[in-house]
Protein backbone atom coordinates (compact mmCIF):
# COMPACT_ATOMS: atom_id res chain seq x y z
CA UNK A 1 0.00 0.00 0.00
CA UNK A 2 1.57 3.39 -0.86
CA UNK A 3 0.18 6.43 0.77
CA UNK A 4 0.41 10.27 0.49
CA UNK A 5 0.56 11.73 3.89
CA UNK A 6 -0.42 15.60 3.77
CA UNK A 7 -0.43 17.87 7.02
CA UNK A 8 -2.25 20.70 4.99
CA UNK A 9 -0.97 24.50 5.49
CA UNK A 10 -1.01 27.21 3.71
CA UNK A 11 2.81 28.50 4.19
CA UNK A 12 3.83 25.08 4.06
CA UNK A 13 2.24 22.19 3.86
CA UNK A 14 3.87 18.79 4.35
CA UNK A 15 3.98 15.92 2.42
CA UNK A 16 4.91 12.48 2.80
CA UNK A 17 5.13 8.68 0.53
CA UNK A 18 5.50 5.88 2.34
CA UNK A 19 4.81 2.21 1.26
CA UNK A 20 4.26 -1.05 3.02
CA UNK A 21 1.87 -2.92 5.11
CA UNK A 22 1.02 -3.40 8.58
CA UNK A 23 3.69 -5.46 10.41
CA UNK A 24 6.31 -5.33 8.07
CA UNK A 25 9.10 -2.69 7.68
CA UNK A 26 7.98 0.36 5.64
CA UNK A 27 9.32 2.70 3.18
CA UNK A 28 9.77 6.36 2.56
CA UNK A 29 9.98 6.90 -1.20
CA UNK A 30 9.08 11.31 -0.57
CA UNK A 31 9.34 13.72 1.66
CA UNK A 32 9.11 17.50 1.50
CA UNK A 33 7.29 20.71 1.86
CA UNK A 34 4.46 22.60 -0.49
CA UNK A 35 5.18 26.06 0.23
CA UNK A 36 3.45 29.45 -0.93
CA UNK A 37 4.54 33.02 0.05
CA UNK A 38 2.24 34.18 2.98
CA UNK A 39 2.17 38.12 2.03
CA UNK A 40 0.67 36.62 -1.31
CA UNK A 41 -3.65 36.51 -1.89
CA UNK A 42 -5.10 33.58 -0.62
CA UNK A 43 -6.44 32.83 -4.50
CA UNK A 44 -3.04 32.22 -5.96
CA UNK A 45 -1.91 30.23 -2.66
CA UNK A 46 -4.33 28.02 -3.00
CA UNK A 47 -3.28 27.76 -6.99
CA UNK A 48 0.20 27.17 -5.65
CA UNK A 49 -0.83 24.21 -3.37
CA UNK A 50 -2.93 22.68 -5.94
CA UNK A 51 -0.05 22.25 -8.25
CA UNK A 52 1.91 20.97 -5.45
CA UNK A 53 0.10 18.57 -4.63
CA UNK A 54 -0.90 17.53 -8.10
CA UNK A 55 2.97 17.25 -8.96
CA UNK A 56 2.99 14.91 -5.58
CA UNK A 57 -0.02 12.95 -6.57
CA UNK A 58 1.63 12.69 -10.34
CA UNK A 59 5.01 11.83 -9.19
CA UNK A 60 4.28 9.00 -6.56
CA UNK A 61 0.70 7.66 -8.10
CA UNK A 62 -0.43 7.14 -4.33
CA UNK A 63 -2.83 4.56 -3.44
CA UNK A 64 -4.98 6.76 -0.77
CA UNK A 65 -3.85 9.87 0.66
CA UNK A 66 -4.16 10.97 4.07
CA UNK A 67 -4.42 14.03 5.59
CA UNK A 68 -4.57 15.35 8.93
CA UNK A 69 -8.11 16.52 10.15
CA UNK A 70 -8.43 20.19 11.14
CA UNK A 71 -9.93 21.00 14.36
CA UNK A 72 -11.43 24.82 14.93
CA UNK A 73 -9.68 24.50 18.63
CA UNK A 74 -6.55 26.21 17.71
CA UNK A 75 -5.69 29.81 16.51
CA UNK A 76 -8.66 31.30 14.56
CA UNK A 77 -6.79 32.60 11.26
CA UNK A 78 -4.35 29.03 10.99
CA UNK A 79 -7.16 27.12 11.09
CA UNK A 80 -9.01 28.42 8.29
CA UNK A 81 -6.25 28.54 6.01
CA UNK A 82 -5.08 24.52 7.78
CA UNK A 83 -9.01 24.06 6.62
CA UNK A 84 -8.73 25.77 3.04
CA UNK A 85 -5.00 23.76 2.26
CA UNK A 86 -6.83 20.79 3.49
CA UNK A 87 -9.92 21.05 0.81
CA UNK A 88 -7.52 20.98 -1.89
CA UNK A 89 -5.63 18.34 -1.31
CA UNK A 90 -9.23 16.36 -0.48
CA UNK A 91 -10.19 17.94 -4.04
CA UNK A 92 -6.65 16.90 -5.88
CA UNK A 93 -7.37 13.06 -4.47
CA UNK A 94 -10.85 12.80 -4.90
CA UNK A 95 -11.45 13.95 -8.65
CA UNK A 96 -8.91 11.33 -9.52
CA UNK A 97 -11.02 8.86 -7.64
CA UNK A 98 -7.90 7.99 -5.13
CA UNK A 99 -9.82 7.39 -1.92
CA UNK A 100 -8.69 9.82 1.48
CA UNK A 101 -8.61 9.30 4.67
CA UNK A 102 -8.52 11.80 7.65
CA UNK A 103 -6.98 11.30 11.04
CA UNK A 104 -6.68 13.75 14.02
CA UNK A 105 -3.30 14.32 15.43
CA UNK A 106 -3.83 12.25 18.32
CA UNK A 107 -4.38 9.29 16.25
CA UNK A 108 -1.14 9.78 14.26
CA UNK A 109 1.10 10.31 17.38
CA UNK A 110 -0.91 7.54 19.23
CA UNK A 111 -0.25 5.83 16.22
CA UNK A 112 3.77 6.33 15.91
CA UNK A 113 4.79 6.69 19.25
CA UNK A 114 1.87 5.36 21.31
CA UNK A 115 1.22 8.25 22.91
CA UNK A 116 -1.64 11.19 21.89
CA UNK A 117 0.37 13.27 23.32
CA UNK A 118 3.88 13.54 22.40
CA UNK A 119 5.71 16.40 21.48
CA UNK A 120 6.75 16.85 17.90
CA UNK A 121 10.46 16.07 18.62
CA UNK A 122 9.41 12.45 19.56
CA UNK A 123 7.36 12.00 16.49
CA UNK A 124 10.62 12.92 14.34
CA UNK A 125 12.57 10.58 16.51
CA UNK A 126 10.43 7.99 15.86
CA UNK A 127 9.35 8.61 12.10
CA UNK A 128 13.29 8.39 11.66
CA UNK A 129 13.26 5.20 13.43
CA UNK A 130 10.61 3.66 12.18
CA UNK A 131 11.67 4.54 8.38
CA UNK A 132 15.41 3.62 9.18
CA UNK A 133 16.20 7.49 7.81
CA UNK A 134 19.77 9.07 8.84
CA UNK A 135 18.31 12.16 10.57
CA UNK A 136 14.82 13.18 11.11
CA UNK A 137 12.73 14.58 8.39
CA UNK A 138 12.46 18.90 8.59
CA UNK A 139 10.85 20.70 8.99
CA UNK A 140 8.06 19.31 11.51
CA UNK A 141 5.53 19.24 8.78
CA UNK A 142 7.51 17.31 6.71
CA UNK A 143 7.96 14.57 9.62
CA UNK A 144 3.84 15.13 10.19
CA UNK A 145 3.26 14.07 6.69
CA UNK A 146 5.07 11.15 7.40
CA UNK A 147 3.70 9.97 10.21
CA UNK A 148 0.24 10.52 8.89
CA UNK A 149 0.80 8.01 5.87
CA UNK A 150 2.61 5.69 8.88
CA UNK A 151 -0.65 5.94 10.87
CA UNK A 152 -3.05 5.09 8.26
CA UNK A 153 -1.16 2.13 7.23
CA UNK A 154 -0.68 0.52 10.48
CA UNK A 155 -4.55 1.58 11.88
CA UNK A 156 -6.65 0.53 8.31
CA UNK A 157 -5.58 -2.43 6.50
CA UNK A 158 -8.96 -3.83 5.96
CA UNK A 159 -10.70 -0.14 5.70
CA UNK A 160 -8.74 0.33 2.74
CA UNK A 161 -9.78 -1.85 0.28
CA UNK A 162 -13.73 -0.88 1.06
CA UNK A 163 -12.66 3.26 0.52
CA UNK A 164 -11.03 2.56 -2.76
CA UNK A 165 -13.61 0.70 -4.53
CA UNK A 166 -15.98 4.12 -3.03
CA UNK A 167 -13.53 6.39 -4.18
CA UNK A 168 -13.43 4.15 -7.71
CA UNK A 169 -17.01 4.65 -8.21
CA UNK A 170 -17.35 8.16 -7.48
CA UNK A 171 -14.70 8.91 -9.92
CA UNK A 172 -16.49 6.94 -12.49
CA UNK A 173 -19.80 8.77 -11.83
CA UNK A 174 -17.54 12.29 -13.11
CA UNK A 175 -18.12 14.15 -15.92
CA UNK A 176 -15.11 14.09 -18.46
CA UNK B 1 -18.55 44.52 -14.69
CA UNK B 2 -19.55 40.92 -14.57
CA UNK B 3 -19.37 39.55 -10.99
CA UNK B 4 -20.14 35.66 -9.84
CA UNK B 5 -21.13 35.77 -6.22
CA UNK B 6 -20.31 33.19 -3.82
CA UNK B 7 -22.59 32.00 -0.54
CA UNK B 8 -20.31 28.97 0.33
CA UNK B 9 -21.60 25.77 1.97
CA UNK B 10 -21.20 22.59 1.23
CA UNK B 11 -25.00 21.44 1.77
CA UNK B 12 -26.13 24.44 -0.31
CA UNK B 13 -23.46 26.40 -1.76
CA UNK B 14 -25.55 29.88 -3.20
CA UNK B 15 -24.23 31.31 -6.78
CA UNK B 16 -25.31 33.94 -8.55
CA UNK B 17 -24.36 36.20 -11.38
CA UNK B 18 -24.96 40.30 -11.43
CA UNK B 19 -23.80 42.53 -14.48
CA UNK B 20 -23.65 46.50 -13.87
CA UNK B 21 -21.55 49.42 -12.77
CA UNK B 22 -22.47 51.52 -9.52
CA UNK B 23 -24.46 54.00 -9.87
CA UNK B 24 -26.66 52.38 -12.67
CA UNK B 25 -29.43 50.01 -12.99
CA UNK B 26 -27.85 46.07 -12.16
CA UNK B 27 -29.34 43.51 -14.17
CA UNK B 28 -29.56 39.61 -12.70
CA UNK B 29 -27.98 37.21 -14.94
CA UNK B 30 -28.14 33.73 -13.31
CA UNK B 31 -28.99 32.54 -9.48
CA UNK B 32 -29.04 28.95 -8.18
CA UNK B 33 -27.73 26.77 -5.55
CA UNK B 34 -24.34 23.91 -6.08
CA UNK B 35 -25.74 21.45 -3.14
CA UNK B 36 -23.84 18.09 -2.48
CA UNK B 37 -25.63 15.65 -0.75
CA UNK B 38 -24.48 15.72 3.19
CA UNK B 39 -24.36 11.95 4.11
CA UNK B 40 -21.52 11.88 1.42
CA UNK B 41 -17.44 12.03 2.33
CA UNK B 42 -15.77 15.02 2.14
CA UNK B 43 -13.62 14.38 -0.93
CA UNK B 44 -16.38 13.94 -3.37
CA UNK B 45 -18.31 16.91 -1.82
CA UNK B 46 -15.46 18.87 -2.41
CA UNK B 47 -15.13 17.83 -6.20
CA UNK B 48 -19.53 18.24 -6.24
CA UNK B 49 -18.12 22.11 -5.30
CA UNK B 50 -15.80 22.37 -7.50
CA UNK B 51 -18.19 20.99 -11.15
CA UNK B 52 -20.59 23.10 -9.84
CA UNK B 53 -18.49 26.55 -9.96
CA UNK B 54 -16.94 25.47 -13.12
CA UNK B 55 -20.34 25.15 -14.56
CA UNK B 56 -21.23 28.62 -13.56
CA UNK B 57 -18.04 30.12 -14.40
CA UNK B 58 -17.87 28.54 -18.05
CA UNK B 59 -21.41 29.62 -18.50
CA UNK B 60 -21.19 33.50 -17.67
CA UNK B 61 -17.32 34.56 -17.75
CA UNK B 62 -17.61 36.64 -14.81
CA UNK B 63 -14.65 39.01 -14.31
CA UNK B 64 -14.27 38.39 -10.79
CA UNK B 65 -15.54 36.13 -8.22
CA UNK B 66 -16.92 37.64 -4.99
CA UNK B 67 -16.75 35.23 -2.12
CA UNK B 68 -18.39 35.51 1.64
CA UNK B 69 -15.33 35.57 3.79
CA UNK B 70 -15.37 33.30 6.41
CA UNK B 71 -15.31 33.38 10.07
CA UNK B 72 -15.09 31.15 12.68
CA UNK B 73 -17.06 32.99 15.52
CA UNK B 74 -19.92 30.56 14.38
CA UNK B 75 -20.47 26.63 14.51
CA UNK B 76 -17.23 24.89 14.55
CA UNK B 77 -18.49 21.92 12.19
CA UNK B 78 -20.25 24.28 9.65
CA UNK B 79 -17.25 26.73 9.39
CA UNK B 80 -15.07 24.11 8.56
CA UNK B 81 -17.08 23.11 5.72
CA UNK B 82 -17.99 26.73 4.69
CA UNK B 83 -14.27 27.40 4.73
CA UNK B 84 -13.40 24.32 2.68
CA UNK B 85 -16.02 25.20 0.10
CA UNK B 86 -14.89 28.50 -0.02
CA UNK B 87 -11.31 27.02 -0.77
CA UNK B 88 -12.67 25.26 -3.48
CA UNK B 89 -14.43 28.28 -4.92
CA UNK B 90 -11.30 30.37 -4.98
CA UNK B 91 -8.94 27.72 -6.35
CA UNK B 92 -11.67 27.40 -9.60
CA UNK B 93 -11.58 31.71 -10.26
CA UNK B 94 -7.75 31.91 -9.41
CA UNK B 95 -6.11 29.20 -11.60
CA UNK B 96 -8.19 30.80 -14.53
CA UNK B 97 -6.65 34.23 -13.97
CA UNK B 98 -10.22 35.98 -12.58
CA UNK B 99 -9.70 38.00 -9.45
CA UNK B 100 -11.06 36.89 -6.10
CA UNK B 101 -12.71 39.55 -4.15
CA UNK B 102 -13.89 38.72 -0.36
CA UNK B 103 -16.31 40.37 1.53
CA UNK B 104 -17.96 39.93 5.09
CA UNK B 105 -21.42 39.30 5.96
CA UNK B 106 -21.99 42.49 7.39
CA UNK B 107 -20.28 44.66 4.44
CA UNK B 108 -22.86 43.00 2.09
CA UNK B 109 -26.04 43.37 4.40
CA UNK B 110 -24.83 47.49 5.07
CA UNK B 111 -24.21 47.59 0.97
CA UNK B 112 -27.56 46.27 -0.09
CA UNK B 113 -30.03 47.54 3.39
CA UNK B 114 -28.03 50.10 4.80
CA UNK B 115 -27.39 47.80 7.96
CA UNK B 116 -24.79 45.33 8.35
CA UNK B 117 -27.31 43.93 11.25
CA UNK B 118 -30.00 43.45 8.72
CA UNK B 119 -32.10 40.15 8.70
CA UNK B 120 -32.27 37.32 5.94
CA UNK B 121 -35.78 39.10 4.44
CA UNK B 122 -34.15 42.09 5.06
CA UNK B 123 -31.47 41.39 2.49
CA UNK B 124 -33.63 39.04 0.24
CA UNK B 125 -36.45 42.38 0.18
CA UNK B 126 -33.44 44.23 -1.30
CA UNK B 127 -32.07 41.89 -3.79
CA UNK B 128 -35.43 41.65 -5.15
CA UNK B 129 -35.95 45.36 -5.73
CA UNK B 130 -32.11 45.99 -6.84
CA UNK B 131 -32.34 43.62 -9.67
CA UNK B 132 -35.83 43.89 -10.14
CA UNK B 133 -37.06 40.69 -9.66
CA UNK B 134 -40.29 39.60 -9.29
CA UNK B 135 -40.01 37.82 -6.44
CA UNK B 136 -37.60 37.15 -3.45
CA UNK B 137 -34.57 34.12 -5.02
CA UNK B 138 -35.02 31.26 -3.05
CA UNK B 139 -33.25 29.64 -0.45
CA UNK B 140 -31.94 32.42 1.38
CA UNK B 141 -28.08 31.59 0.30
CA UNK B 142 -28.89 32.33 -3.40
CA UNK B 143 -30.43 35.40 -2.66
CA UNK B 144 -26.66 35.88 -0.74
CA UNK B 145 -24.67 35.12 -3.80
CA UNK B 146 -26.42 38.04 -5.39
CA UNK B 147 -26.18 40.25 -2.70
CA UNK B 148 -22.87 39.35 -2.68
CA UNK B 149 -22.02 40.58 -6.10
CA UNK B 150 -23.68 43.88 -5.62
CA UNK B 151 -21.81 44.15 -2.62
CA UNK B 152 -18.48 44.13 -5.00
CA UNK B 153 -19.84 45.90 -7.92
CA UNK B 154 -21.05 48.79 -5.51
CA UNK B 155 -17.69 48.82 -3.02
CA UNK B 156 -15.01 48.89 -5.61
CA UNK B 157 -15.53 50.79 -8.89
CA UNK B 158 -11.69 51.65 -8.84
CA UNK B 159 -10.33 48.48 -6.75
CA UNK B 160 -11.31 45.92 -9.61
CA UNK B 161 -9.44 47.23 -12.51
CA UNK B 162 -6.03 46.81 -10.28
CA UNK B 163 -7.35 43.22 -8.90
CA UNK B 164 -8.03 41.98 -12.59
CA UNK B 165 -4.58 43.18 -13.72
CA UNK B 166 -2.70 41.53 -10.62
CA UNK B 167 -5.20 38.40 -11.20
CA UNK B 168 -4.28 37.93 -15.17
CA UNK B 169 -0.19 38.60 -14.02
CA UNK B 170 -0.04 35.52 -11.69
CA UNK B 171 -2.43 33.53 -14.33
CA UNK B 172 0.52 34.00 -16.58
CA UNK B 173 3.25 33.06 -14.83
CA UNK B 174 0.87 29.82 -13.94
CA UNK B 175 2.85 26.15 -15.35
CA UNK B 176 0.32 24.86 -18.44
Amino acid sequence: MRVLGVDPGLTRCGVGVVEGVAGRPLTMLGVGVVRTPADADIGPRLVGIERGIEEWIERYQPELVAVERVFSQHNVRTVMGTAQASAVAMLCASRRGIPVALHTPSEVKAAVTGSGRADKAQVGAMVTRLLRLSEPPKPADAADALALAICHIWRAPAQNRLQQAVALHTAKGRTP
